[in-house]
């Protein structure tokens, strides 16, 4: 076995510090050139801010489907018990459910939809696998806040994933409005990591999935990145998916709109980037947070 | 000593209800067309909305000054101490100051500018005098959300005040974004009182200033005022004033930008409408927070 070097230490210095990105954004060798269904302008827009929307990807008859799918979910008992549950802190509701790439048929063909893969096997230039999936609910006037972070950083100390080659879909159930706590990105944030202080206490992600305080950045780099790129909200509507670099910075608001804000999200990895023992954690989270399946490669 | 009829009941039965307002919004007999500073359109916006926003009321050298004074009072850790602070519930951070308009000169002489009184007397119809005053901070980064709540259901309730003939005017000290966790409203929601359940527990506000948990409304009438109004939250900019009746719904959410979010707010109340006993609490709130000092009636 060998030994991978720490390319983005974080969680093990006393004091924040922000590392230049080594790795290209887009990395098939073609860059923004590189052949997919994506066009040229999506991926210089990709590269340079870290995030795309590509509009009506899906049909809105295909997001009543997973719509219901959700609400079927969310409705049953058995399901907010299952380790692969969230709830949300104040109130018992579903927040979030991950694995449905593997517990759920419908999930599962929807993460092996070529709509999806194709643009990821596109920027990561490769074969992809799943590294993490799941469906979030947000529900109407209950819904919490989360915090800016890069998955990156929880990806690469906690779950041992090397480089910045992995691309998150949210693909888009109910619109985003400014009242429903939609996702907030900072442009151009992902060309830059945050390394950041204190130690993974054990079994972290039970904690850090509900209100993440490891692995979240310095305010004073925080508001250096803002400074650069400003913060943004797409205001991306239901059959749309926001693609977004695993190293941009992201948050998101309380939900104080009536309905739910939701959406079904899948992280793409590259298979050249597996994922191995973490960087900066006790141990490693469960199989359904960071898959190490990837004999099921995607197309 | 008359007793006063309970016109709004709330915290007293096991079911929520909505009342419909018995008053006038606007109290003047002239209505719309009621004389002073405020347009007819502006008059007809807030009868019909429950707030206006007033651009650029006050200058910006003026906005200065007064962000110079709420910094000063950030920084004194004297301050953070005294009752009349309320700091974040996740940091030391000070979230509001009560009580400026009587122990701060510069904000003494700010609630009694005519800019914002000769208004508060247009609305009310009455002479006025301030109910309560506050400096709210919203620190970036950390200034937690605050539920949708009705200022008057507390006014009432825990204060005393008896009729709707308040109006909240919010002083707008930094520009209102929509990631700083700017105020949101629901327009023509100050034409119903939504009656709320449980009881008020001894010294809630020590409580509620943090997080309102006590007369808040439930998700049913609130989502029935939100299908009829929708949400607003005015992009106001600084040296502008929001004028807001005291039963309008509206809530905020957490400032997710890295620079503070930052008010100066005046409550007037008419002359005619002077509080009482708590309609619904075990024990008046401290004078700082409802004042009964009418003595020196405003103009």
């Amino acid at each position: 076995m060998t030994t991978l070097v720490d390319a983005y230490p974080s969680r093990i210095t006393t004091e924040p510090a922000v590392i230049e990105r080594f790795e290209p954004v887009i990395h098939h060798p073609d860059g923004t050139a590189s052949p997919g269904p994506a066009s040229h302008d999506a991926l210089v827009e990709y590269e340079r801010d870290g995030y795309m929307v590509m509009e009506s990807l899906f049909t809105q008859s295909e997001i009543d489907a997973y719509l219901g799918e959700l609400a079927a979910l969310a409705r049953d008992p058995e399901v907010r018990r299952r380790p692969e549950a969230v709830v949300e802190p104040n109130s018992d509701a579903l927040r979030s459910l991950f694995a449905v790439h593997r517990d759920n048929p419908l999930f599962h063909e929807l993460s092996r939809d070529p709509r999806l893969v194709d643009i990821a096997r596109q920027l990561l230039g490769s074969d992809v696998y799943v590294h993490q999936s799941r469906v979030n609910l947000k529900p109407g006037l209950t819904g919490q806040p989360f915090f800016w972070h890069s998955d990156f950083e929880t990806w690469h100390t906690e779950d041992g994933m090397p480089r910045m080659r992995a691309v998150s879909a949210s693909v888009v159930l109910t619109d985003n409005t400014e009242f429903n706590g939609p996702l907030m990105l900072i442009p151009g944030s992902h060309r830059w990591f945050v390394s950041c202080v204190g130690e993974t206490p054990e079994r972290n992600y039970e904690m850090s999935l509900k209100a993440q305080q490891i692995g979240t950045p310095d305010p004073a780099n925080l508001e250096w990145l803002v400074a650069q790129g400003g913060i943004v909200a797409p205001k991306a509507r239901r059959g749309s998916v926001i693609f977004f670099e695993c190293n941009t910075m992201h948050a998101s608001g309380v939900n104080l709109a009536p309905a739910p804000r939701s959406n079904a999200f899948f992280v793409y990895n590259s298979v050249d980037n597996q994922i191995g023992g973490p960087f900066a954690a006790p141990a490693p989270r469960p199989e359904y947070l960071a898959s190490r399946d990837t004999i099921t490669t995607l197309r």
